[in-house]
């Protein structure tokens, strides 16, 4: 069975249930009309990515972040860079189609990168039915701010995280909120809803940081734990694996993941 | 000698020899006509820097950083939050003048932050005359990745730093950007004027890190490190010290520095 690169877009659209005027949600190379023999998924459409999946034979990748290192993928101020150069030369002379879904796997219901993340930690029974980015720990398990720490480095392969708060704390009531969704929605997220521990994946440090810390300093029982932004959502595009088989069973798909871009020395 | 707040304002904004329209250098608390009989400096007016500035007598702070965990200071959407009614109760029985010095000290020329970082971390000389945040390490020494981050490690007191490229890899040439200037500065600096290894203080993960991951799997001898944006600027704040003390020599000012807000575990 043949299909399209549109095709494969609307589907992947489908689950949230609305279009977006105005999204970053759009093909970054390729062409709508091109057919899809094979897709590729992956967090970021990195220079490495973008070369496995045309290794693999890919003639899509989706990815959940920008291809050239801004939001809007705006290359305007790119224009003399070598780096850029390389990445587009490499993507046009491979004539892969590059999708960025963001904006719409945000909108699934629930979120399909947060209900991927929480499959990866096994804590899908543990999120509030209404609102599954809130958690409660079940009762009769013992929960600190360290044992999260050590549950989330085992899950998502994590050699560190950043920390504010005591290691001891109990946790009960926790909230994760992958990627970097900005510091106002963090520090509502720890500061409602009876909430100990947010997870994150990126913060702004002036912002979400200070604001646990001065909780801290003021004796509230309050902590944070971040992961990385890659890591806090990479395992939530494993959502769009399964979009893909269901509605195309016999379109051969790919995930691609990658380190961290950085590490701790 | 009496000065108010207002007056040691004008010897910090001096410096910049300029008048910003809009800047987010206000008074975040207290009045402009109180009189000053000490000052104290921080990188951010955190709950206990505050306590600390009040506790030693401080009648006004200046900080780097917003007080109120965004650039704006906007509160609007703060109003049923105990952390920010327990930092606001804190700041108005205290009576203290904050002062936040940002976009002044910035545009001291040169760069206030950047010539203090420069000097705590004793690359004074290595500094472009025209242009201080580009640096030449010396032909006569051998410096590598890691020998940067060792460096910064001991000058900062960082019990780690995030790095992209190869440890090993020699550096000759470098950008220091302390803070967050945003992806397009930190992308620009690294990708120009012959510039081996950027060090900054925060970047957006999905921007800059990539950048470079992508130039080091492009074969480009690029390395990043990432101090946390706290340190990267806080000794910068020292600079402030010395315009006081050359603006108002019997004037008493305090140092208040800070750990960092999270640490690695």
């Amino acid at each position: 069975m043949s299909r399209t690169v549109q095709e494969v877009i609307e589907k992947l659209i489908e689950p949230a249930g609305l279009r977006l005027e105005s999204t970053v949600d759009t093909l970054k190379s390729g062409r709508l009309d091109a057919q899809v023999g094979k897709a590729a998924v992956a967090f970021t459409a990195t220079y490495t990515v973008i070369r496995q999946a045309v290794e693999a034979g890919a003639d899509l990748l989706v990815t959940h972040e920008p291809t050239y290192f801004n939001h809007l993928d705006d290359s305007s101020w790119f224009s003399e860079d070598p780096v850029y150069a390389k990445k587009r030369k490499l993507i046009e002379e491979s004539g892969i189609a590059i999708f960025r879904l963001h904006d719409y796997i945000h909108r699934y219901r629930p979120d399909g990168i947060l209900i991927g993340m929480l499959r990866k930690l096994e804590w899908e029974s543990f999120a509030d039915a209404d609102n599954p980015k809130l958690l409660s720990l079940p009762d009769e398990e013992s929960h600190t701010v360290g044992t999260v720490v050590q549950h989330l480095k085992s899950k998502l392969q994590l050699d560190s995280v950043q920390v504010a708060g005591n290691p001891e704390m109990p946790v009960k009531r926790l909230a994760l909120l992958p990627g970097a969704p900005g510091g106002r929605a963090q520090m509502q997220a720890i500061g409602r809803n009876g909430v100990d521990l947010l997870i994150a994946g990126e913060t702004s440090e002036w912002e979400t940081n200070e604001y646990v810390r001065d909780a801290i300093d003021m004796g509230m029982a309050k902590a944070l734990i971040l992961t990385g932004h890659q890591k806090s959502e990479e395992a939530g595009m494993t959502t769009v694996m399964e979009v893909l088989r269901a509605a195309f069973p016999d379109l051969p798909v790919q995930f691609i993941d990658s380190p961290a871009a950085v590490t701790r020395m």
